[in-house]
């Protein structure tokens, strides 16, 4: 395979890239002056050497120069963070938007979602990270950040079982109309949970 | 005007429709047959007489022949419904929806929504009506079903100042996220929304 | 069926419109002033009565009062047209579009496309009235103006065949890149068309 | 900046790329094994040594291992294409798409396209090198392949200026309805275009 083809399949496996965008990146990085190749190919490559995954919320995160011991997270190792919440979400990239919201307390990545047929749940998620870090930390209120989608139900329900022996309140998002949905459009399920949350 | 163009200027004014689109429905019904041109205008012209609006929740219905003197709509005059519930929505085409969520009790159409910069938010719905109902009624909750937009979150602050006097508790639709919306995707206010409300 | 669902039910007839558009449709009527309603009433009704179709080039235009007993359309009837080339479009709704383009000739309106299957292309659009119209005028050139669909090379073919023994130009409309695309975005049947009638 | 964000802003720079997707990458990145990640760097740091820029033709293309001294690419090299016909396109990407036309002649890449408003031509595409290449192959016909847009007509233009003093037929693509495209749809210009080049 030519280098261009080689790369080009590389670039297909990136998340929503298809064939012609991955080509069109190859052209871009071809035009592109060497030093900027060498520059990106130094970014991709150190990324592993410069990033860390988070002892605690198993997010990936910068480590700093000066603190290249670092085994916990920005967010993780903030001692002005409200430590009594715990907010459990799927993947990295929800945490972003979660804090974009302004929420203050601590987070917890599973990496991933438990899928409808699946019969071993631990294969999907890092569940038995999660009961350990909820037995060392004890979290006054669990909160299941998970999507509003049938997978996300469903994975809200297995984990709300297994920490039913803590000693944590388990909540979850509230379910309703999004901002700037307008009633004509909602669907009737978000409609009746919107009437269920009424207040 | 053109017979033609004629047609086509009304049609515009239809909701959603546009200059082409109402010349597609103009050629529609010249090629149709004389018969179904017939069959239309007169489904159209008689639709006044054979609707009426409910003096109760002032949507429009159709009234039966059998009892072409009824002055309320099937839902105001279904005694099965909860009639201690009133949801008041801004528009008819509402109602079809929340009824699809399984809502049982009754219904006020208001007709509008109150623009933000208006002084006179009587001019834009039926508040007067809407303060008769609830004082002769007296619902023991009135659920405010506005839409989660900036006008619905206006209407509704205003509509719960106006209904401050009365007996009947006012709540509004929980707000959170709609069923199927994934996390990564959820704008920060429906997620601070999903926070605060959640349980 | 009431009255609301039965024009729900013809609107949703109407080109493009769905069940819940064409319930937004008699929500804007029920909502409209009835006198609103009976101008729309009679505008569908009388459409069969104010217009006609051209006798020569099957077009449906206004008939003017004045000259309530015409049998040709503006253009068919207008002299200062090139009356030596016949445009052969498929609806009426093309004739707009190339009246756009600053063309001044003639024009035929086929009333139809031929579907790949069919055996009898008769039934789909007015060969006859087409072979007769030629006949008679004897046009230098018949211009098919097809769409660049399957279905439109399909239909000119067998339109190109009728016309063979006809003392008339057959011609057929430049294929290529259309204004503003992309030769990056063309598809490779473009490029082939562009290349072909490259000049 | 951290290596998360450095390798973001990167991404940020790829074509049709935004922040939010050039952060979906980098997650995608920091989950992948080790060795994806070498893969890649590797892959975009060598994409220089292996590959090279057509001495005919400019397009970038792998240099094969067999014959690293190569300097031209297999289109130029392939001693069974028409070497009559000189195609000149904006950019590398626009090749990909023409040979899947099924054109059998050979290429030339601007590497750009001028601007309106540009008083040097020269700056924006490689003028110079056309010139010298068809001065050097006097190809018998070459195709001034450029989009159909302002700029692309803008550019043709000045190159069938500069051109004009070859012994080449210069050409330009056919215009009109592309495949696939409907009259009713088409814009006004099209539809003048394809009129002007029916045949």
């Amino acid at each position: 395979m030519s280098p261009i083809d080689k790369l080009s399949a590389l670039f297909e496996k990136f998340p929503g890239i298809g064939p012609r965008q991955a080509r069109r990146f190859v052209q871009y990085l071809l035009v592109a002056a060497p030093a900027l190749r060498g520059e990106i190919a130094e970014a991709v490559r150190s990324l592993g050497a410069q990033t860390a995954q988070c002892k605690k919320c198993y997010r990936w995160f910068p480590t700093e120069d000066s603190a290249s011991t670092a085994s916990t997270c920005a967010v993780c190792a903030n001692t002005a963070r409200e430590r009594t919440l715990l907010f459990v979400v799927e993947k990295d990239a929800d945490i972003d938007n979660v804090e974009r919201s302004g929420y203050k307390g601590l987070y917890f990545v599973l990496g991933g979602i438990i899928p409808l047929a699946s019969e071993e749940p631990e294969k999907h998620i890092r569940l038995r990270e999660l009961l350990k870090r909820v037995e060392a930390d004890k979290p006054v209120e669990i909160i299941l950040g998970l999507s509003a989608t049938t997978e996300g139900d469903h994975t809200r329900q297995i984990l709300a079982e297994k920490l039913q022996k803590s000693t944590s309140k388990v909540s979850s998002l509230g379910r309703g109309l999004s901002t700037g949905s307008e009633l004509e459009y909602a669907d009737p399920d978000t409609i009746a949970q919107a009437l269920g949350n009424r207040h």
